[in-house]
């Protein structure tokens, strides 16, 4: 069956790495996408003018010039309704809201890819993103992992990794998902697995804490090596318990990429002793770090299931994060 | 089955933190093996007797200090004899006399583990080096997989993990071993897959050359990340395509350890530009650089089976190491 050329829409403009990979790829891949990729972008001042006339978008990656075929359009309604292919990229407290206003106002042939970081814990339960999307828009949802890891590939033309998760039977939309985001540098496998992706890409912003610790604290490579497989294993363990169908192989054999601000952060709060808002704030420009927040929802969602126990890495990196266990207790417990 | 109290031979000098920690866990784990631990060292000027009374070796970890239960004998069918758990941690290339010179003058119930480095590859053959002792001896013999990474446990009270690997049907002396290594420390697993423990304690020094040239390159977490998961595949890859009953879960769930000298050695060979022979003389004292020597062996065993091209990541570490190939087309063929 041949997939009919697509109509790219982003919906969220925080991932300006992601709007020049598409809208390069789209316009390269001329079989398979309409040229014109519409992107949501939420009006402060006159952003989405700023961003059609100069084509950057300077709140994020202010040097990255985004191409052309990008258009920039602050109405979510307006952007999404010719597009088959949304990408969603807003942070994960818009979802809902947007996903309202969309509702009936998409494509019947419209399919979605998730890029939202983090999971959704909400009264003793937890949700990937993707689920989310999927259920409020009744259209497939699948997700990429680390697509914060873009960022690298575009602003600093370094090599990385990604993984597309598709949901069973949605091989060819997945097949349009690597078109539309593989470039050289950036490398885009696929699974069809999208909660293990989706958890994959989640958890291992915890684990990254981890790493940064054993860097914080000058442990050495075995050291982190050890946090980031006991880590994986319990990333494996933690979604194959709570989660159906997840594949295991996704978590051992996809890319997983412990790395970036996560690690960083969290060598410097072993070094410098300051909490992880204050490290925000200098740091992130107060933007919040995945890898602890993800950690203090797994650990409430551990806690509301009794089995915090059953998880030790992810139990002592939230209580070196957030109650002020030393950060050289952490592996006592393991 | 009980396991009868087992009396422990080192055979080789070069691993002060394993004749350490072996002669620490003898001596409090009274029950299950003899006090003193015998450990044979090859003779120069009066090495025995310095380690004898002064309970170090000057010439590998100069600041360890030996407990007085390892006792150094320049004998080795004397160091050998009573013995009934042998370890080795010769240099490899005299495995194959000391072997010889041990056949017949051991315990019948004697069995070993192998803390060899690297794989042995002749006449377009390749090997573990538990298989070549196992066969030299008619005895049992499983092995461990980065001993030289007890170092950081011994030397710098850092935390690190390593595996047992160890023959189907030997799980109590697979036991035993664990009981003799494992502390606080220094955690030991085990799995019964001696060829895959061996070829992952091996392959690890390729891939880390790997990794050290991302670091040299400056090329940040995720690309170091991506070679670390690729090269994780190749390894994986190739012990599944070139030995019998390797384990998968091996490569993905025990503890691996991409780190040390191998990764900042490559660092170094990135940011100085001095091939590998001059860096093994600056930096380690003239050493052999295991996962260099590696892969050569390695690139040379696949070029005699035709297989280099299905191998990219190791073909290109070795083209960097040996061929001139540049640093930053490490990603190029991947």
């Amino acid at each position: 069956m041949a997939i009919e050329k697509q109509k790219v829409a982003i919906i969220g403009s925080g991932n300006c790495a992601i709007a020049k990979i598409a809208g390069y790829n789209a316009a390269r891949h001329s079989d398979s996408f309409e040229r014109q990729v519409n992107m949501y972008v939420y009006q402060e001042k006159n952003l989405t003018d700023i961003i059609n006339e100069e084509h950057t978008n300077k709140k994020y990656l202010p040097n990255v010039q985004l191409p052309e075929n990008v258009v920039a359009i602050s109405n979510v309604e307006e952007a999404a309704r010719d597009a088959t292919l949304l990408i969603f990229v807003l942070p994960h407290q818009f979802i809902l809201n947007v996903c309202k206003s969309l509702k009936g106002n998409i494509s019947p042939k419209a399919h979605a890819i998730s890029m939202i970081k983090g999971v959704d814990v909400r009264d003793n339960k937890i949700s990937i993103f993707a689920d989310v999307i999927q259920e409020a828009l009744g259209i497939p949802c699948a997700a990429l992992s680390g697509a914060n890891i873009a960022n690298e590939a575009v602003a600093r033309d370094k090599f990385s990794e990604t993984t597309v998760g598709y949901r069973p039977n949605q091989r060819e939309l997945a097949l349009s998902y690597v078109k539309l985001f593989d470039t050289n540098n950036f490398r885009v496998g696929m699974i069809d697995d999208v909660a293990g992706v989706s958890l994959c890409g989640a958890l291992k912003n915890v684990v990254a804490i981890g790493a940064g610790f054993c860097d914080g604290l000058g442990w050495g490579d075995n050291a982190k090596a050890a946090i980031m497989r006991i880590g994986l294993m319990e990333m494996k363990k933690f979604s194959l318990e709570f989660f159906q169908n997840v594949k295991p192989e996704t978590f051992t054999e996809t890319s997983a990429g412990f790395g970036g601000r996560n690690r960083k952060c969290a060598e410097a709060f072993v070094k410098t002793g300051k909490p992880f808002s204050v490290l925000e704030a200098e740091l992130l420009n107060g933007q919040k770090l995945q890898g602890t927040e993800t950690a203090r929802e797994v650990y409430q969602y551990l806690s509301s299931r009794n089995r915090v126990d059953a998880y030790p890495l992810f139990r002592t990196i939230y209580k070196i994060s957030f109650e002020g266990m030393p950060p050289a207790q952490l592996t006592s417990d393991l």
